[in-house]
Formats: C-alpha cells, structure tokens, sequence
C-alpha cells in the first residue's frame, strides 16, 4: 500500500469529502425515499471523491480558501456527475459490484438505476445554478457549464467507442488513448477546470489546470486497467478479469495483440472465457510487456500533470499545489 | 380532426421544427454512427416539436425576431431534452412503440439507449452553453440554465412518483396534478421561460411565460392520459390501453376510483388484465363521469395559460401570442 506517503493528500481528500457528501445529501433531502436511497447507494458505498477534492484542491490553490468556498457546488456538481456516470456505465457493462457492494442496478434495478443517473445528471447543472446564491458569478456559471457539459458530452462519446471497441480488434493504442481521454479524462479535466474557474483564474490558467487534469484522468485510467487485472478484489472492492470477459480494449491487451503480436489472447478473453483462460491471458499480457508499457504510460501522463502544475510560478496556496501533485502520483500508485 | 383550426400553428411548428433539426443533427454530426443513430431514431420518427416552438415563439413574442434567432440552441437544447426523457421513460415504462416506430431500446438495445439518452441530456446544457458564442449573454445562459436544470430535477422527481404510483392505490387528484406538474408541467415550463429569457424579457415577463408553459403542460398531459384510453393508436402512434396494463394512475383511474368509488377498476387494470378487462375498465371511466371530468380539467388548464399570456399587455410580435393560444387549444384538443 502507498497510502503511507499519500497519507496527508487520503486525509485531505476525506474531509473535503465530507463537505461535499453534506452538500449532496442536502440537495436530496426532499425527493422520495426510493429515489434517494438509489441515487445515494454508491455515493454512501464509499469512493475516493478524488474529483471534488481536485476542484477544490485547483481553487484554493489558485484563489485561496474564498475561492474554495465558493467551488463546493461546483465540486459537487463534479461529484454527482461522476456518480451518474458509474451508475450508468455499470447498467451497460452489466457490471455487479463496485465499491465492494452490489452496483445500483442489482440493488434497486435498473429502473431506478436508469432514473437515479439522470437526477444526479441533473442535479449536476442545477448545482452550478444554485452556486450564484451563494457568490458566484453568473460568468463563471458560464465557465462552468461549459466545461461540465462538453466533458459529459465527451463522457458519452468515449462510453460508445469503449461499447463499440469491445467487439473489433481493430483498436491501436492511439484509439485507445483518445478513448479514454473523452471516458475518463474529460470529467477530471472539467472537475480541475472548474477549480480554476471558481478562482477566477486566468484563461491560461484554466487550461494548465485543465491539461493537468486531463493528463491525471488519462494516468487513473491506465492504472484502472491495470488493477482490473492485476488488482487485489478486497481491495479494489470490483471482481477482478471483469475487463478482460467484457472483451475491454484495455491499454494491456490493445498493446498484447497489437505491439507484441500475442494474438492468442483474441480467443482467451470475452464472455465465453473460463477463469483458466483468463489468468493465462493475465499471464501472457505480463510477459508480452504490456504490463511494463502500461506502467510506462502512466507514469509519462502522471510527470505532463505535474508539469502544468509546475509551470505555473507562484500560486495563492503552495500546500494545495503540493497535494495536487501528490494525486498525480497517487492516481499510478494507489491499490484501489 | 382539429387540425383544420390548428393548421396556422402546426405548419409554424413544422417549420420551426425544421431549423431546430438542423441545428440537432449538426451538433451530432462528428460522433460515432452507432451513437448517433440511437439518439436521433425518435427524433427522425416524428413529433410534433411543440416544445421547441413554444420556446421560439415566446422568445418571438416578446422580443421580436433577433430574439427567435438567439433563440435557437436554446430551442433545441429543450427539444433534446425531451427527447432524453422520452428514451429513458420508455425504458422504465416497457413501452415498446413511439411515434409510430419500436422505441429506441426495442431497436438499439438498452445499453445504447440508455447512452443515447445521457447524450442527449448533456448536449442540451452544452448548446445553452454555446448559445453565448451566438449572441446570448452569459447573463442570459445562467438564466436558461437555472430554468432547464430545474425542470430536468423536476421530470427525474415526476417520473419517479409515476413509478411509485404503478403500485399503489393511495393516490389522490391532488396528487397526481403534482406528479404531472413535475414530469410534464415543468419541462414546458421551462421550454418558455427559455424563450422570455432570450428575449431579454422582464421577470414578471418570465414568470407569466413560465406559468402558461406550466399550466400548457398539465393540459397536455391530462389529453394525453385520454388519448391513452379513448385514442386511436394509428393516428397516437402509441398502443391503446398501455397505460392501463402498467397499473398507471392517470387523472381517468384515479378520479374513476377515488371520486366516483368505481372499486372494481382495481381489479380490471394491471399487468395481468386480459384485453376484454381493459376493454370493460375504459367503459367504466367513461361511464363514471371521469372522462368528462379530465377534459373539463384540460379545458381549465388550457385556459389559465391563455390568461398568463393575455394578462401581458403589448408585446412585440402579436401573431406569435396568437399561435400560443392556439397552442394551448391545440394541447386540449389534439387526437395525437
């Protein structure tokens, strides 16, 4: 476990935590019971809220603590999104577990799983609304808006092409990338951006931010993909292979059968695969150097983060800044 | 038929309809084919664009023609709105025909109607957000986002009373006008709030715009429940009775069961009535005043949002408020 080193940023993370978990089941306290435990279930479950805490984390460092104050609807607007997008995916993965409890589906059905998503979808906009009563600008409203919602549009694009990518080989670890920069980076993109935008950072600013996110989301991803495999299940609280028997275009197996021609993995992975099929497959993606080349990968977008961070000369609160580049590492090195 | 009366304002809509399918499909065009297909299958399949057009022609009224023209993305922001709901409820529902055609789930499956959906819901906050580089202040984008974001929590909070009703028996007219208000009323709500805030209006201007949108939409709704029963499905483009075999508490079951004591209602609707118990349980809400109570209360709502709009005085485009008051008939006394 790296926890040790990353004990200051797991324990800042928790309680901005905190503070967003009230802001979001504040917001929910009037809606029916049934809607509410499903929209809640994997906000309660657990989860890291790295997202929230990058948007606060980019606006104090920024804009200082006013600054803060005023991104938390925003960073729980980032928050409620991401949930939307778990609930969801888990539906079209027909994923059962995550968080170490059955998904929302499985509990509620997918009725109300369907539902849930769309009101925290929601709930995500009108929380950048509701954050004019309570001092910020009606232009950086806009700001935010704009980047929430092309990154939820980005969201949908990289969900089709992750659906589409599950029944062709014909994936290059180039479409991966840019899969994934639209499936994970997008959010944490807009999550860092809308910080800076809270500060009322400048444009170049916001962008740094934003590449620095997008960069992160990439990194998260990649290690993502290599706990799916190789990731301990009690603590990842997600079955392991689940990737490999959807037939996930994975940065691993793209890079198995595409760079080190280990075409035999095309008949060891997918639905009809056994268990013994897919730890031999976990096996020959390790010795194909897939492994070594994931790792490689996201070490490289963890160090472009840091990058934009680090360019960016003196700053409203150096701390923040320190615990923004601790995530950056801590999204290759963490176990769960 | 009424089209006859209503032909000035349906060929309005129409070709109002055109210029927001435009804008939609283009927005559209760059994504994954599968994705896209999913999206735009009900969209291609008809509707009538009442929505949209509400939004244009209030905007018309109020502020003339460059205020239509700003007009547009918002238009078509709740145009796809509607759609996502539409997706999403017919998922939830099990309704397997729309517009005429399968649903969308029934054509793409459920994982990319599900996706289709969340897209659409995104894009709409995205074209608000990109209505400013067409000439809307950032002022007035807040404002279209305040409006549609709190409809969209609104729908996510009717549909899930709809849902919950389908079980019980414990439902009251009161009731189910909030129910309706909420997952019909307030879209349309805010399909014309939008349209005032393009204009610039004032926010007595708004609210008065608001509340005919509001009051529109319980009229719709209530005609829609009648359609429901009493339509003929070649002209709904929807099968007959769908809403009896869910069990849904329409204002005919309801005032027929609570108001008139028509008990035996209870057993006649379900899941598991036959045809000839629909059949039975249709003649006995006519029979029990129920139909003429649900198109006196249509008629009521109808005209309270023609008041909202009279009650305004001078406005800049006179023929526009002509058409809203058509529409608002036309709401009432539609046959699809």
């Amino acid at each position: 476990m790296p926890d040790n080193r990353f004990s200051e940023l797991l324990e800042e993370a928790s309680k901005l935590g905190r503070v967003i978990d009230h802001y979001v089941m504040d917001a929910l306290s009037m809606y029916p019971q049934r809607l509410v435990d499903a929209s809640l279930h994997l906000f309660k479950a657990g989860g890291k809220r790295l997202r929230p805490t990058i948007t606060l984390l980019a606006a104090r460092m920024l804009g200082g603590v006013e600054a803060e104050m005023k991104a938390v609807p925003l960073a729980s607007a980032v928050e409620v999104a991401h949930t939307f997008t778990l609930i969801h995916d888990d539906i079209m993965d027909k994923d059962t577990m995550r968080r170490g409890v059955p998904t929302t589906h499985v509990v509620y059905g997918e009725d109300w799983a369907i539902l849930a998503g769309d009101l925290l979808h929601a709930l995500s906009y009108n929380f950048i609304a509701r954050a004019v009563s309570e001092g910020l600008s009606e232009e950086q409203a806009y700001r935010a808006l704009k980047a929430l919602s092309e990154a939820a549009v980005y969201v949908s694009r990289g969900q089709a092409l992750d659906m589409l990518f599950e029944t062709t080989w014909d994936v290059t670890v180039s479409d991966y990338l840019n899969m994934v920069r639209l499936k994970t980076g997008a959010l944490i993109e807009a999550a860092s951006r809308i910080g800076a935008v809270a500060a009322d950072a400048k444009k170049y600013e916001e962008d740094a931010l934003g590449l620095y996110g997008c960069f992160t989301g990439i990194a998260f991803q990649i290690r993502d993909d290599i706990l799916g495999v190789y990731g301990d299940p009690k603590v990842t609280g997600k079955p392991v292979y689940s990737d490999l028997r959807r037939g996930k275009k994975t940065i691993l197996v793209v890079y198995a059968v595409r760079e080190a021609g280990r075409e035999e993995l095309k008949k060891l992975i997918g639905p009809k695969a056994s268990e013994e099929d897919l730890k031999r497959a976990a096996k020959i993606i390790e010795e194909s150097g897939a492994l070594d080349y994931a790792n490689k990968m996201a070490k490289i977008y963890a160090s472009k983060a840091k990058e934009m961070l680090e360019a960016l000369g003196g700053v409203a609160d150096e701390r923040a800044r320190r615990l923004l580049l601790d995530l950056a590492d801590y999204a290759i090195e963490r176990d769960r």
